[in-house]
C-alpha cells in the first residue's frame, strides 16, 4: 500500500528562509488523523534526501548528523505532502507514520500537559474520531 | 461561550529547553479540526502573558516585541491546552481561533505546496470533515 515513487519538488531550498542555524523547523502531522506527532529540523541535505526517498529525513541537532526517521527503529514516516507557510520559514509535513513517532514509545511526542481548559467533546468530529479509532 | 478564567501552569518556564535565541517554538493547532494553523515563538514574557490572559501571546522576532495575536486584527487565539514535547523544547497549543490565523486572510499559514502524493480520501474522517464543514 505504501508507494515509494519519486517526488518532484515545486519549491527550491533556496526559496526557504532559514533560521539562525541554517535550518527550517518541520511540523510533522499524521495525514489521516491530523494529530501533531513531533517537530524536527531540516537542512538542505535532509530536504533533498526527503524528496528523493519519500521518507522524512531530518538533521539531528544532538547527534549532528543526517537522520532518516525509522532507519534504526523501523518507524518510518512516509511523505504524503510537504507544505510551506506564508513566510517560507516553516514546513508542515503530512505523513503516514509507521509505528510511533516518539522515542518514549508514545504515538506523539506531545504528552506533557502545561495547561488545559476543559471543553466539551460534543463536537461531532471528536466523537467520530473515537468511532474511527475503534474501526 | 469563550471562557477567560485564569490558568495555572503545571510546568515552569525554567523546565523548558530553549533554542539558541532563548525561545521555544509553538505549534498552533485548531482544537476542533486539528488543522495546524501556524508556528510562532515564545520567550518567558510571552509564556507568562499567555498563561495569565488565556490568549496566545508570542515574541515577534521581526518586530522584536511582545505580540498578543489578534490585538490589532481581532483574530485572537483562545488557549484550550498547552502541551510540551518529550524533550521539553517544543510546545503544542490547541486553540479556539477567532477569524483566521494567517495575515494573508487564509485560515492557516500553511498553503504553499512543495510536494504532494495523491492519496485516496476514502478515510471516513476526511469525509466526515467535509460534512462537518457544511453543518
Amino acid at each position: 500500500d505504501i508507494n515509494v515513487d519519486l517526488f518532484e519538488s515545486e519549491m527550491k531550498w533556496s526559496e526557504f528562509k532559514l533560521n539562525s542555524d541554517g535550518m527550517i523547523p518541520v511540523v510533522v502531522q499524521d495525514y489521516k488523523t491530523n494529530e501533531v506527532l513531533m517537530l524536527a529540523y531540516m537542512n538542505e541535505e535532509a530536504f533533498l534526501k526527503t524528496i528523493e526517498t519519500g521518507k522524512m529525513t531530518y538533521w539531528s541537532r544532538s547527534r549532528n548528523e543526517l537522520w532518516t526517521k525509522g532507519l534504526t527503529s523501523g518507524h518510518f514516516q512516509y511523505v504524503k505532502s510537504l507544505i510551506m507557510d506564508c513566510d517560507n520559514d516553516t514546513m508542515l509535513a503530512k505523513v503516514s507514520q509507521i509505528g510511533v513517532a516518539c522515542h518514549t514509545g508514545k504515538r506523539s511526542c506531545f504528552f506533557q500537559k502545561v495547561v488545559e481548559r476543559e471543553y466539551k467533546e460534543t463536537n461531532p468530529l471528536k466523537v467520530f474520531e473515537k468511532v474511527y479509532g475503534v474501526i
